[in-house]
């Protein structure tokens, strides 16, 4: 009897199976493509509503340096819905859009499907499009003082399943809205009006309750909170409605010879601004077509 | 001059452009076929190490139930280790593997493209492979009682893109074992040698550093640390080597004519036990093979 | 007029200002801690329903090895309808399961917080369970013959945000379980009793449509497939529901002196198994406790 | 003996177990803020560099209504480079970054904590930056003609756990700036030089390597392509290097009594502008610090 060896058959998965790695495939161009393999797939979750969220960077500073209005600056305000109309009409399936103070929040569609739905996408191309706007219409509101740097802005994106989740989205930013400017408006009369450095008025509305406020307002200067601007108080919604068009033009009808002046009249889906309650049934219960197909 | 309506061009993309969407191509075989689409890939980055870290689901009952012996069953250590070696050899590209207690971390290889590294395959696979391998073997190991139900387990993915963080990891499981066998040891030691109450026992540990520890045992029990079994202080590390494998067979060599028997010697690349050292840089300069190819 | 350095301010981000990683927290017990932080968090998304499907690995050799019965072993799907149960009654908030073949999947209600809602728990603990009950009950149902090894399973995990999803979902499963069960049906009266070989009875069927199959079944082998067991050609569904349970006890009513036996009658919510229709609204009129609180 | 219901206990992890859901945890300030939770972690993978690649949204039209020149148009190159640096100074941990055409990468350094390695943060930080100096920089280029309308921008993170595959990531754009130079160069040369339409250019380049288009330029041209500006065939580095400022000031030095004019230098870390070979181990050679700590 002998000893023999029949082969060496030396069969270990962290050293064989592996040896095909799949970075070959996509070399076709140079070497160094096999990088493209590392990017993810980063899709939102279908027949789920996307909000894109964007939020100014330091815009405190900001609005110190451009001498904006306090509490509430309107130029600034409509230079927001300015450019919050622009990133609707650039992009594709935006349904509603709701902006308050610094930051505007955009909803597209649940059946929407640009972009094969990617996350970085639907920020990237918000966030983008409303920085350029920002600079590019800043002169519009601000006409007789430039603007001195290039803003920057934060955006992400948060999914909703169910409509109900959404509704409860806008009323949470409206409910901020609320509460800050109502703040904001006290805070700023009693350092404006009342002569108190920040500090004190600051100490002096720790703990109070909206009724405190209100009655500061009204006792003290004599202001009733509900008379303020809706757009301060209530935040600026952008959705799609048809508006008539009406333009000259010059046509030739076919049964007449001569040309002649015409009114056109066309209707359009634009963009068009509200300040109203999002918060409660009524909006929804009056703009069916936001969610809905029909 | 008259009002001419030309045209009701009306744009909207919340109610046009999307209507073609994406769930129709994949209809094929039934209506219902879309809801495929809603998956996600969970790929695993790239060149980087992919540990999954499996878990005993309430071990703590189990093990009483079963009377594992306290501290440490070396039965049950044992049958965690016969689990851990079905898994590497069942899945493919696992190039070491760390156990303790009830637990088990499998590393696949950084350059592994198994199942196109999806997290889900990576955790799913191994745990399944875990758990029924767990009730398959008890026998081999509890031969004297039966296994009283089938237990759970828990898994998760982790992801290390450098050797470094792998060591580390491995190296955090290890002095995590360290840490709880030596507390179990002096906890058990005082229970049940002692004569101490569970409380009692706790109690008089509280507070207390590894010198300590190791006072107790020796001056009270008799226990030197450093002696008790290696599996117990160290854990099992699982790693691929090349055994000799005899076997005899029986063969006609090309110049004879009668069947002889033969030892048959055979290299087999194998997982292998070891109750190491893994943390500091021996253990890797000793196993270069592990983490490189070569 | 001389030149003058004030100072060397230097000043840059890529050296400079994230030394103090974020490392460095969580060090408490071994300077090793710090991989912890490597995990990510894998939340499903809230208010949506977390599908959970497991798949047998290598089912096909894994039935030819243990001599399943074609096209439906009854042992093999009742084993994995007694792995179903036990998988939800030792998992929380699973509301519905359905299976057949050798896949089973598991809904977890969309209001399920289980383990702040990780899809690797999910995923692992269903997975687990399953396995280990595979070979745990095993012989409850192959009394005569022994399990020759562990077999793995295979999970994901997919998220639906709406409840015709989630229906949509499970009528896709009951569509492919029937589809498949049809042709294997047919593809296995060739070959078992019209004595054609594999190829041959593949070839037969190969273009054929569902009336065909019914045709051949019905015409060659006197089979009406409407008369095939319900188990085979809907799968399995399992639904929680009340059950009375009967037991005897012997007790000491408050107006006697003697102990007498009594029949206790106690309700149980369970999970029972049905054979049903899934596709078409009727079976979710009937059970609307499934998907809802009420 | 009688039948007696003890009790009617029951027991359904379907309508019970999880009715204290997470969400009222979070409803301190108003029953909306629940939606909070919704949002995900988008943590980039610890220790891996983190690539935000930049690219202009439908540049082709936009360089078509500003009339760029082509091939090249060293204004809205000159551009790109002056946002992109303004990107490096307004935002942390940004230690290379690479562009041509209308892309731009920017690579935070692997240990950067910034933001918490958020993903979205990276992304839209980076692209609002670039976007809002794109308009607030365009006269400092194109003084003669305004920009028309706010560009949008697009842009992605992708992750890399190595330093190799950091470097040939780079290397992958710096070789596409090279083909498509190339490409555009010849092809704009036949057409503006050559008197070819567009589509005849196409055809003539059809297949042609690049030794084909070299010869196409020289002989038919008298184009050296070698000799075309560096900027053109290499794209554009920027890293931070210490650059020396010379200012003058007017100091009172202490052992004078008149104030006096002097030049006052210091050291800055600026983002400093190559056009140089990232493709080879030459430049990471000479730039060791970009990636080390030191």
């Amino acid at each position: 009897m002998c000893s023999l060896v029949l082969g060496r058959y030396s069969w270990c998965p962290a050293f064989v199976l592996w040896r095909t790695s799949s970075g070959s495939a996509g070399m076709a161009k140079s070497k160094f493509e096999y990088v493209k393999e590392f990017e993810v797939q980063d899709t939102c979750l279908r027949n789920c509503w996307v909000v894109v969220r964007v939020d100014g960077k330091n815009f405190h500073r900001f609005s110190e340096q451009h001498n904006f209005t306090k509490p509430n600056d309107i130029r600034a305000l409509q230079l927001m819905n300015r450019c919050a109309k622009n990133v609707m009409k650039e992009l594709d399936n935006i349904c509603i859009a709701y902006g308050s103070s610094d930051e505007y929040s955009f909803v597209f569609h649940k059946n929407s499907n640009w972009h094969k739905r990617r996350a970085s996408k639907f920020m990237t191309h918000v966030v983008s499009q409303f920085a350029s706007s920002y600079v590019f219409y800043w002169k519009e509101f601000f006409s007789s003082q430039p603007i001195l740097y290039p803003p920057g802005f934060d955006g992400r994106v948060v999914i909703y399943p169910s409509e109900e989740n959404l509704k409860d989205y806008l009323s949470w930013r409206q409910a901020d809205c609320h509460i800050n400017n109502m703040y904001n408006t006290v805070f700023w009369a009693l350092v404006q009006k009342g002569g108190l450095t920040p500090a004190k008025a600051q100490e002096r509305l720790r703990g109070t309750l909206s009724a405190d406020k209100n009655e500061i307002l009204f006792s003290e200067f004599g202001i009733n909170y509900n008379n303020e601007p809706l757009i301060y108080r209530k935040g600026s919604v952008l959705i799609w409605q048809k508006v008539n068009e009406v333009s000259k033009k010059t046509v030739k009808l076919s049964n007449e010879t001569e040309e002649q002046e015409v009114e056109v009249s066309r209707w359009r889906t634009e963009p068009v601004l509200l300040h109203t309650d999002l918060i409660g049934e009524q909006f929804w219960e009056e703009h069916t077509a936001i969610l809905s197909y029909r």
